[in-house]
């Protein structure tokens, strides 16, 4: 078996020892003489695992009481358009703030899903600068950048944009904004579980699994429970949140093996000792990452600034475009893998989700130096 | 290892080489060094397995060339909604052929779906007597049934009622109503691939896959590209039906494992001889098992119809709850699971998807003949 070091954005490396759990018991899963997908969604051996799987996520991130956790499916795409659909009131708004490309789109479905229902949302502050082609993010939001409307339905923000490579809250000077009563709703998809998290100051959160928890196919959603409670009943229930709140995330048929992975991927993180060392495992490889950026400026460019750097999706710029497909290409010949930027902005991306070792930092931080060095 | 006889009604049995596939190279995909789930939808190692879910798709329906194929989220119960969204424009209407379960619950989306959006929809006909625990559907519906409106949006049916065992277009006295030119839309969740289909005489078809064809997740949308085009865009846009259409269903991350599950499935039926091979499997699997019930009369009861009779769900009752009780905790000590009938209707059920092996209905048609026979 020749395993490379994958450094996607998304569908993304997954740790080992999950995988190799759901292979070695993929035609008997807890010798029942089926694979976990062939069993019945309502059946207690699934169940066993839908419920680890729910208790794990509380236990991980202390989530209080008076908030649900819920699996739901369509991606954190489909998200955008159902919470407004539920947390809006007619006549009411929401605020969004924009700090990426993720960030506009959830601004875009908000929109039509709330023209959909009488209801409206608004810019309540972005760090863009420049239009079309030339439109770049370099930074969180801080609350300069921010007019927040004191009687919204709630604020979004993208905690860590995968395309531009800011997040929030990595350092003091790049918190969370604060939204005071206003209930704050953040797509957490792409640095999920990447440290320890006070739930509390979170009205909403919710993340596809296929960064840093499991495969492509399901997303959680952590909410509280008097959102869920106050949310509209004008619409199908499908789509209404109450709907997986009442049914344990059971309604219809769940996605059972993407859960199933996620907690396989669960049970290896609080193996490996829970969030806290998570984040010094994710800290440490990121600053492994810039550290070689920046001992060599005239070579890389991180073109986000310091405060908002994301731990998760280390960005940055060769001098030329040649020499980016000349370092994707030298990279991929020694086992590499995922390293082009996004199609939308080029460069470089590394993603360096949980699962991803430091040793394929040290690896890939070593090629870098090298590669460099050449020029 | 120690296989069981799965007639699980969803999610379901699965073929074994299509499990073994997935099994064997569960961590080096196609020598790629990595799970399939771990790669990046846009790479060309899953586009090649997406493509080629869609190409046998195509090859085994013999699917129309103005005919979409997606793969869609959240089960066939969001399609509920989202196609009622999609195809009944403002001030019109849609209707609805209700012959059990499914379509109950079909038709109270859509009625909310286009109530949020200035719409509506009717019941056309429905085959259900009695109310509440009383109710009962045991027969598909005929032309006589449906009061059909010329100028609705579309004619909406439920091939295949799970729960009751109720589908359509097994005999020819029980054939899909004929809509004329308004578009017939069919939910075939539990019965899509049983056997060839003339796909042109459908406006849509959709299928959540964990009955026939691979894990729970995925949906199967098949859709004619006049009624995609002339779809609502004042919804948004993740709930269009152009949007799959227009990025190969890529607009956001599929759920790329079960999309594979489901290539590894359609391979496995296509090497068996293709649909008119699994007809004839299928027929003679059900044949068997309303053989035994019909020659057991005094002792097993199928409520449905004859002319209606599932091919893929055999429903029948024993003499008493009691003596069902006793038949499914005898048929599992014999390695025969998923047998009891659905909680809100009782009695037992049998699912005789594509996956189950003619060699499972021969041994559970042997333990219910012994049954009887012992009383």
């Amino acid at each position: 078996m020749n395993r490379v070091k994958n450094f996607n954005a998304g569908p993304a490396a997954l740790p080992l020892p999950a995988l190799e759990r759901a292979r070695d018991e993929f035609l008997d899963f807890a010798k029942s003489g089926m694979c976990v997908m062939e069993h019945s969604h309502r059946g207690k051996e699934y169940e066993a695992v839908h419920d680890e799987a729910i208790a794990l996520l509380r236990e991980l991130l202390g989530v209080p009481d008076t908030y649900d956790v819920l699996f739901v499916q369509g991606g954190a795409s489909q998200l955008f358009a159902q919470l407004p659909m539920n947390l809006v009131e007619k006549g009411r708004s929401a605020d969004y703030v924009v700090t990426g490309a993720w960030g506009e789109k959830a601004l875009s479905e908000a929109k039509a899903a709330t023209a959909m229902l009488g209801a409206s949302v608004r810019v309540a502050g972005t760090t863009g600068t420049g239009e079309g082609k030339e439109k770049s993010y370099v930074r969180a939001a801080t609350a300069k950048d921010l007019q927040l409307a004191p009687d919204a339905a709630y604020v979004h923000v993208t905690s860590n944009e995968t395309i531009h490579g800011v997040e929030y809250d990595v350092t003091p000077a790049r918190p969370f904004p604060d939204t005071g009563k206003v209930p704050l709703v953040a797509d957490m998809s792409s640095d999920f579980l990447w440290k320890p998290l006070d739930v509390s100051r979170f009205g909403v959160i919710y993340a596809g699994a296929q960064k840093n928890i499991g495969p492509s196919g399901v997303v959680v959603l952590i909410v509280r429970k008097d959102l869920v409670a106050a949310g509209r009943k004008d619409i199908p229930k499908i789509f209404q949140l109450r709907t997986p709140a009442e049914n344990k995330s059971l309604y219809n048929t769940p996605p059972t093996f993407g859960i199933y992975m996620v907690r396989n991927v669960l049970a290896w993180l609080k193996g490996l000792g829970g969030l806290p060392a998570m984040e010094k495992r994710n800290r440490d490889k990121a600053a492994k990452l810039y550290g070689v950026i920046d001992a060599n400026a005239s070579f890389y460019r991180c073109p986000v600034e310091k405060e908002s750097r994301s731990v998760m999706n280390v960005v940055f710029r060769l001098p030329s475009e040649a020499d980016e497909e000349r370092f994707v290409k030298e990279a991929k010949a020694q086992g590499m893998v995922g390293l082009k930027g996004h199609r939308s902005v080029g460069g470089i991306r590394v993603s360096a989700y949980n699962a991803v070792e430091p040793a394929w930092i040290d690896a890939l931080c070593e090629f870098m130096q090298a590669f460099a060095k050449r020029g």
